[in-house]
């Protein structure tokens, strides 16, 4: 598997103009090598990759060598002691290195100088060449192996937020029910949270992007659950809205605005179209039912090793959608000072349509 | 406090030769604005800081509108549409901008790239330069407050790992102990870890950055707890090393070794003295023994609203240590194949010294 995203890697290379490719975002780096660490922080990286078209190196700290031996096959693993942009002439010299792609959607400036002019004095002097989503256009195509986990990680977050859901109870506080939903994901033994948990509830279910707070749930409000697990790297992201003792009419006109776009969506998405049809499809029912100015964000996001990934599903920047394209699909209306509804559902994008990943229950 | 830290960035302006600063890294805006947003993703950010002698703008996207305006004081919260980059001109028009301070340590290569050319468009021309450790600089030296923030993680967490460590059993897995301290920093209304627990036992502990597995823990071996939590923003980092029934008499010579290597450094350390010669104190100490070579990291780094930050204590690019900085000291040893020891407090550096955070008890 590996040796197969290296090769289609590689394939790359000429019509990139590079001989050497340097990989350092923690998710590119295992997608490609399979080394699975993350990066302590952004400014200290766990290790990065070089390939040409005949070697690929891994190369590393004393802090992650025994790690990176045991997870990484088709990589030679190199432990640098000075630092990573010490051991580059090595690495140009090691490589043949004339022209190097890097990640110019990842690398932070000033590591950029710095490899820059560690690169200008090689003889000859090495190019630095960005390369911005090489290794994301491969990713946003799942493989079965894939598809398996992103469907394992969504099957462990509909059956928590299923049995969350059924216990929910007046007086839990926002924030108890979302410690709830982390507790069960390690006790279930994911990997962990792929974001941290969106619980709220009334007033605050306006906000799309609300922490939950220690406001006590109550009858008859919104009550949004965002949440997501990881199970072997792999995300997953579902929105559920809820009411105890049911909604008020208000909210029960929302709701179903809200469900007939997404379900109008996931009926109609098919292979060829592009994200911007796909997002006007959910958009234009809200717009027809008076609610387009409420729906503020886009349909949805790509979802894989990254929470969200390409493909970005929105009003603007078409991408066509493919056959293996994981993504959500959830529209909102957010009511500023009332409250809002969200739904959301992961869909594989398949021969004959959208499939969705989130539930057991036949969807539609 | 926020106007404060504001005057200071700009009195700063003429000797970098700007007339405006970009601020987006989270936690440089965070001791800036007070704004206390994450950035969903290292993609995703939540908010710009734009800063000129006179003005201050924060600009931000729907999601946070909200919150920026119940956060932050001192700033204009503008909300964005159409992305950050077309927002651009008209923050360059409102500030008079001319020359553009940006993050060289945080700012992506391609958001770079973008900035710079809509900076280009401008008539006359904005010009863009690296502005790397400008609010670093201030943020390591504490305030009043934010040592009595700091303290309040470090007992919190010092409160927790003791009685973790008071109810360790044989048989617990490294997982199961490492969640028990996330769900007790949860109960007792902390942020959150500040990073990842680390509770490895056994061979495991040779490990400086070992992810909890499925082993148990026995007798005599060492069980290293590496933890931290978040108060407010800030954040807190110890370690201990413990054995159930005792250590082995091999392990008893290295736990004093490494002991008297951490009292020998924190005895030591005073205002003046180089972050490279503080290392070298506890370095030798382990040196003399015998065990030099094992100890592969550095003695500690500074801490605040990121786990890792300025000062870095270590055997390179000294820095004179100050009053206000708190910072680790955390020498190990570890023997591959066999185990290791790591011990480590948080100190602020006061006019008399160090002082130990991390514990109630007289530490030396």
């Amino acid at each position: 598997m590996f040796e197969n995203r290296l090769s289609r890697i590689r394939s790359k290379f000429e019509l990139l103009g590079i001989d050497t490719v340097w990989i350092t975002q923690p998710q590119n780096r295992r997608y490609i090598s399979g080394f699975k660490a993350a990066d302590g922080q952004l400014d200290e990286s766990s290790g990065s990759l070089f390939i040409n078209k005949e070697k690929a190196l891994l190369l590393t700290d004393s802090r992650y060598t025994i790690q990176a031996q045991r997870e990484v096959k088709n990589f030679e693993v190199i432990t640098h002691k000075e630092g990573l942009i010490n051991a580059l002439p090595d690495v140009f010299n090691q490589l043949n290195t004339r022209r190097l792609g890097f990640e110019g959607g990842y690398l932070i400036w000033d590591l950029y100088q710095k490899a820059k002019n560690q690169a200008s004095l090689q003889s000859p002097a090495v190019e630095l060449v960005a390369i911005s989503g090489l290794v994301e256009d491969l990713r946003k195509i799942k493989s079965q192996e894939e598809i398996d986990l992103l469907s394992s990680s969504a099957q462990l977050m509909g059956n928590i937020l299923a049995q969350v859901i059924q216990e929910l109870k007046i007086g839990q506080t926002e924030r108890d029910i979302a410690w709830k939903i982390e507790s069960l994901i390690h006790e279930r033994n994911g990997d962990g949270v792929s974001f941290p948990p969106i619980v709220a509830s009334g007033e605050n279910a306006a906000l799309p992007h609300a922490t939950p707070t220690n406001k006590q749930i109550m009858e008859h409000e919104p009550i949004i659950l965002d949440v997501g697990s990881i199970v072997d790297g792999y995300c997953s992201d579902m929105t559920r809205t809820v009411f105890l003792g049911g909604p008020s009419s208000y909210f029960k006109e929302i709701y179903h605005i809200v469900r007939e776009a997404q379900v109008t969506a996931i009926r109609s998405i098919k292979i060829g179209m592009d994200t911007v049809e796909a997002d006007s499809i959910a958009r234009d029912v809200i717009k027809k039912a008076g609610f387009g100015e409420f729906f503020g964000h886009s349909l949805g996001h790509g979802i894989g090793l990254i929470t969200h990934e390409m493909p970005y599903v929105g009003p603007r920047n078409p991408v066509v959608l493919q056959e293996g394209m994981v993504f959500t699909v959830e529209p909102g209306i957010y009511m500023p000072g009332k409250g809002g509804i969200r739904l959301e559902e992961m869909v594989i994008l398949e021969k004959d349509g959208a499939r969705v990943l989130t539930t057991n229950n036949n969807f539609l």
